[in-house]
């Protein structure tokens, strides 16, 4: 939340291309599988800081293909307001332009007042902007089939640019979208772009279950990562996928420190710089901007009844269940939301421990290094990655130029070959 | 048309990112303006090739960014098909991304088929796509106000990241669009990115006069040129604005050889390389997609009446004029079409005589280099753009790092400031 005003951290971070090129060089540098990008389609002055004013998720994505050689791309982008042709379109070409490096995360756009943006009169519902988001992966993947890989044969001398047979129109019409195509961009060096998912409710993970080749997810403790494992990973064969064609991430903060005390000064360092006004907009945000200050600070958590079903559904729920079964007064849990203590802290060994337990009892296929502190992730890679390395967790070298290959998936097969 | 087939030519080239960085440094190395890159949103199997598969105009501009330092990256998107919050945000970016040298070409797309890729019923007629297209630069620009210049104050210790006071908020609300804002980017380093023109209607002319900042048109003799140059300029007073405040480019293609025989070689080489089938196609897509291989090659051009109204007007008002009055057959027609002499041929000399021309008589303001042969374009950098500035008409470094200092623009006044 306030940690731009952190004494190591680089303020203008989200509008820095420097900062997002080192970024992306250290995590190649790491043998990383990919840089993600978060999004989002609405502010106002209460917003998150580095909200305020970011990069576009395919701009930003696109100048890094050509200064970046194996590190995965993957940008946020949202079915609910943008058109499958557009996205297919820039997604593919972002593909084309890294050489097989794209992902998309698929999302249904969580804010409320995205709609404002959008001349749209009112925000669609939770389960319809899922079931919209259905329908446009159809569309897009359908879009990204529209060539086969070897259609263009670009012969000089007989003047054939392409074979006839392997180019697909895919005429669609359903209940939201009609998109005739073809595609005008052949099919992509990864076959297509990696399918990233982000939501957790229900109907997230159907939709996940359905159609992503990842997920990127976040949980407290390992049971319920654990058992959001299991669920998804069980729901694959409804649609005659297996468990290795969908890769969960769990998103963590994590602070690597020399030692004890030395993890909980960072951890304080970077916590007090969180006002309580700030911390009170930050837990807003996923209510619909709710206006929290209106409520005592410490006493229990209001009662704010269905606030936040149409929004962040997966957070809202887990932030009023853990201040009920907790207690927590309003101050607690804004200041928690705001400044949440480290999901792995301490040495780099005893950070490389905990990602090993939770990998190797199915907490989690790989994880999204998120949060912390400013020197978090520096760290991250300079100290714990060497630790997976010699423990044999982790890759020495990439496994190829792709993200699929990184991601070790399997080449998707044209629908229409 | 099928100039892929050329032996010089490379035939994947608008799928290769290592051409389009190639021919990016070429032109900064030769201190051009900037790089243009032309769109379409459909495609049928009678395409022209190299629009069958090509990037998506801002992803390619987004990776040349990271790699070039002075060039204006210029990109055609459709006002249409799109949302202006996202196009507003997208172009933003790519100015912070490119530090200043973004540039919009805003098209009203041409294409009747364009509507079946984007769930509509029907392509919007001309006149209603210039008043969408009026009324969506209105939000954009709007949404490029959104912050004022030190609007982001990041200031550490009191924890302020903004001035609420330089931040604005657009709340649009018009026929077309109603968009809240603020933008989630802070104002760029170009004020905002420059606009660009293609349409050379009426309606287009003064879409142009009342927002662009730059035309790209095509004419093909001097009076013609000089006449649309006067119209143009003359409407500018209309909107308080000023003849310096709108650039006018003339797209031409150019031969360079060393002598006239060289040029005529150039030029039969590559004009052979078209069969008349692929001219017809090639016709056809300014006629929405009109199939003229019905009617007999050798008979003067069809009446095909108003067919062609409602996409490239201007550019089929100009074919129909032009085979009325030399009384062309449909051969000749779609030959010429596909296959057009140069404007500009010759020795480097010679060229460089013809552009001096058109410049010093009022026929433009500059010029956009396309077509000709596979190597008229570094052949052009090397061999005429030096006698250009021999004569003192052409710089000989760039004047700052941005496209705006490089066109000679004014910066933009904040509406709201």
């Amino acid at each position: 939340m306030s940690a731009w005003r952190h004494p190591a951290a680089i303020a203008d971070a989200s509008i820095s291309f420097e900062f997002v090129k080192e970024t992306a060089l250290k995590a190649e540098a790491g043998k990383l599988d990919f840089l993600f990008v978060a999004d989002g389609l609405y502010i106002n002055e209460k917003s998150i800081p580095h909200f305020l004013n970011r990069f576009e998720p395919l701009t930003v994505l696109s100048a890094l293909a050509s200064v970046t050689t194996n590190l995965g791309l993957v940008g946020t982008l949202s079915t609910s307001y943008s058109e499958p042709f557009t996205v297919a379109r820039q997604f593919a070409s972002l593909d084309h332009l890294s050489k097989g490096r794209a992902g998309w995360n698929v999302v249904t756009s969580p804010l409320e007042g995205s709609a404002k943006n959008f001349s749209r009169e009112k925000h669609p519902e939770h389960a319809l902007r899922y079931r919209i988001a259905d329908e446009y992966l159809d569309v897009v993947k359908g879009l990204w089939d529209s060539w086969e890989e070897d259609a263009f044969i670009r012969d000089k001398a007989s003047g054939q640019f392409f074979d006839p047979n392997k180019l697909h129109t895919l005429d669609h019409r359903g209940d939201f979208f009609q998109v005739a195509g073809p595609l005008n961009i052949s099919r992509t060096p990864q076959g297509r772009p990696i399918v990233f998912q982000a939501g957790a409710s229900d109907d997230g993970k159907k939709l996940a279950a359905h159609h992503a080749d990842a997920i990127f997810t976040h949980h407290e403790t390992l049971e319920e990562a654990q058992h959001f494992y299991r669920d998804v990973k069980g729901q694959l064969k409804n649609h005659g996928r297996k468990d290795d064609d969908l890769k969960i991430f769990q998103g963590v903060s994590v602070i690597v420190g020399k030692d004890a005390d030395d993890v909980e000064n960072q951890y304080q360092t970077t916590a007090a710089l969180v006002s309580i006004n700030d911390a009170l907009n930050y837990l807003g945000r996923y209510f619909e901007h709710h206006d929290f200050s209106q409520y005592p600070l410490d006493e229990p958590f209001p009662d704010i009844g269905d606030l936040g079903q149409n929004s962040f559904r997966s957070t809202t729920d887990e932030i009023k269940r853990n201040a009920q079964t907790r207690n927590l007064t309003l101050r607690q849990v804004a200041l928690e939301a705001a400044s949440p203590r480290p999901r792995f802290s301490g040495t780099a060994q005893q950070v490389a421990d905990g990602l090993q337990q939770w990998f190797e009892s199915y907490g989690a296929d790989g994880f999204i290094i998120q949060g912390g502190t400013p020197d978090t992730f520096p760290r991250f890679v300079d100290e714990v990655v060497p630790v997976l390395q010699a423990r044999g967790l982790f890759r020495k070298e990439y496994p190829g130029t792709t993200l699929r290959e990184s991601l070790g998936l399997a080449n998707p097969v044209n629908q229409f070959s």
